[in-house]
């Protein structure tokens, strides 16, 4: 089933969205928001199915699907989780920024709390005030969950799963270091983050989702140029059901949980940092990773940050080359403040 | 004008209490909840206001006010910022676990992203699964805001503050350290929080509000005993429009942020640490503070952290003597998880 929410208010309303993308059905009846399915979800997964199955046989009544109108699936959440799960990628970062990698990163997830309070569309622009900060994407995938409770077992953790969904999680990267040098995390590093249109669940990824990884390339692209195609199962350290846990370890998560792996990083097949798309590798998810490749081979990056009229585009395909969730397409333009 | 949330569903039910906290009168024809009141507060609070009135003067149907039936005053909010405003308890803690105090801390705010998809009442327990996790309070007070602009300027961030609280942002400080090292902020370190029963509206404080700080003490309590008294004006080194702007400078902030300004502490008299309440001091906020001044002092700590069992009492008095915001009253006890 393909969920999506339309722009409306603060928290968007709730569609049921056909598997190929091109409708919709209102799913209102059931729960008027994403969050309010989500604090309900045994209840309203059955009749949003029933919904999806109407809509997919035609018995239902729909509109064209414009993702162009969507807000992302949840329009705020209350929270907003991010792992590093792909080690690879945290250690490039890192060693661009001539910080240390702790040999813990290989055992004790990294994990930080994004910001969720605002959530932009998927084709919504990226608003910066200033270039100099250092404009990046992290293109990831990421679960959302239902409520789990303190110190989850693996199994409640993987049933907690409940919808899957891609962001692009805007780093602005000229403000990391400093800010990450006092400890306390990304504050001013991370602007708002925007999801695909669609959230999907995790049955309708067949044999690509084993219950713990996605095991399909992740898509980006910078001005229509292909960027990045790493497989997301593959280098993945920490799988979800153990970040889950990890984050459950001393409370609950509240129903609406957004929980990623972080930028999905995939090595060279020498071992080595990834290649460009342009030199026959997989390419990256992020500019800071692929200026780190850049550093390391030959002394200095090359490739800039992202630009004001630059444009961002995020998305997946099937084993057959279908859109699952819709594109994440952005531009990033400057942020005027308001008088 | 005093709100609070009677425990009901995830969101509470909103109600007005009156400014002695004897009676309440429903709010929901105004706004069901807390969220939805911040979310249009200037429809709000003209009709809130209207009835906050009528229950002082004993126009409006009211009921007794019962804080053990409160929910925080948001159940969850979609953010909670933490700012630590006195660097005097940062420089302490951080020369407790042996960590440096760069000198920016001084200029540039340090703030983290704390847990609110789960906030647990004023009176419910704070659930642990493991006291060797070092369970600590952390009294502070905290503003709820409105909607933020962007790079709000300093009168955009003034007038945002909607509401006033006090929370009790309990830590794992047996955690915090390692967590810390990570360099991400704090995700297993910091259970879930309790709010005061009532949040309350700026102009209530009279001349106890400037606009940026509140010129009273933070009452806490262990198992009854007073343990803080601080004046949370005093070596407030960021005040709250200054942390409104730090946390709005990358992106807008969404009505319902709670933005707190960290575990509150005064120096003692003559400069140096604070003393305990016992040797005419002021006390502490967190029971690091009072573990770091006896190390300094004596070489090591003497004051454990919490057990089971143990109660936390945080609350603060008017001018008069009167308590403004109810009392959060919670005792320490053992998680078990579910089966």
């Amino acid at each position: 089933m393909k969920l999506a929410s339309l722009k409306s208010g603060r928290d968007g309303r709730l569609v049921v969205v056909s598997r190929d993308l091109s409708r919709f059905a209102d799913a209102s009846a059931v729960a008027p928001t994403m969050q309010a399915a989500l604090d309900d979800w045994d209840a309203a997964l059955p009749r949003l199915t029933e919904l999806a199955d109407g809509l997919e046989s035609g018995r239902h009544a729909h509109q064209p699907f414009d993702p162009a109108k969507c807000a992302s699936p949840l329009p705020r959440a209350y929270q907003w989780l991010d792992g590093s799960a792909y080690v690879n990628h945290v250690a490039l970062v890192r060693q661009a920024r001539g910080a240390e990698v702790p040999e813990t990163f290989w055992t004790d997830p990294l994990m930080y709390q994004g910001i969720s309070d605002v959530v932009i569309g998927p084709h919504d622009p990226i608003q910066i005030a200033d270039d100099a900060w250092g404009i990046d994407l992290e293109a990831e995938i990421v679960v959302v969950l239902g409520d789990v409770p303190m110190g989850a077992t693996r199994a409640q953790a993987t049933k907690a799963i409940k919808l899957i969904m891609l962001v692009n999680d805007v780093t602005l990267r000229n403000i990391t270091g400093p800010e990450l040098a006092k400890g306390f995390g990304f504050v001013q590093s991370k602007p708002p983050s925007a999801y695909t249109p669609v959230a999907v669940t995790p049955d309708e990824f067949g044999k690509s989702w084993d219950g713990a990884k996605v095991d399909l390339p992740l898509l980006s692209f910078i001005n229509g140029k292909p960027f990045g195609k790493p497989v997301c199962s593959i280098d993945m350290t920490f799988d979800f059901p153990t970040l889950v846990m990890h984050a459950a370890k001393t409370r609950p998560l509240g129903a609406g949980t957004i929980l990623g792996a972080g930028t999905v990083s995939n090595r060279d097949d020498d071992g080595g940092p990834g290649r460009p798309i342009s030199d026959g590798g997989l390419g990256y998810s992020c500019l800071a990773e692929q200026r780190t490749v850049e550093t390391i081979l030959h002394g200095k990056p090359s490739t800039p940050f992202l630009k004001f009229g630059d444009r961002v585009r995020i998305e997946m395909n099937d084993k057959d080359g279908r859109s699952i969730f819709g594109t994440i397409d952005q531009e990033v333009v400057r942020y005027t403040p308001p008088k």
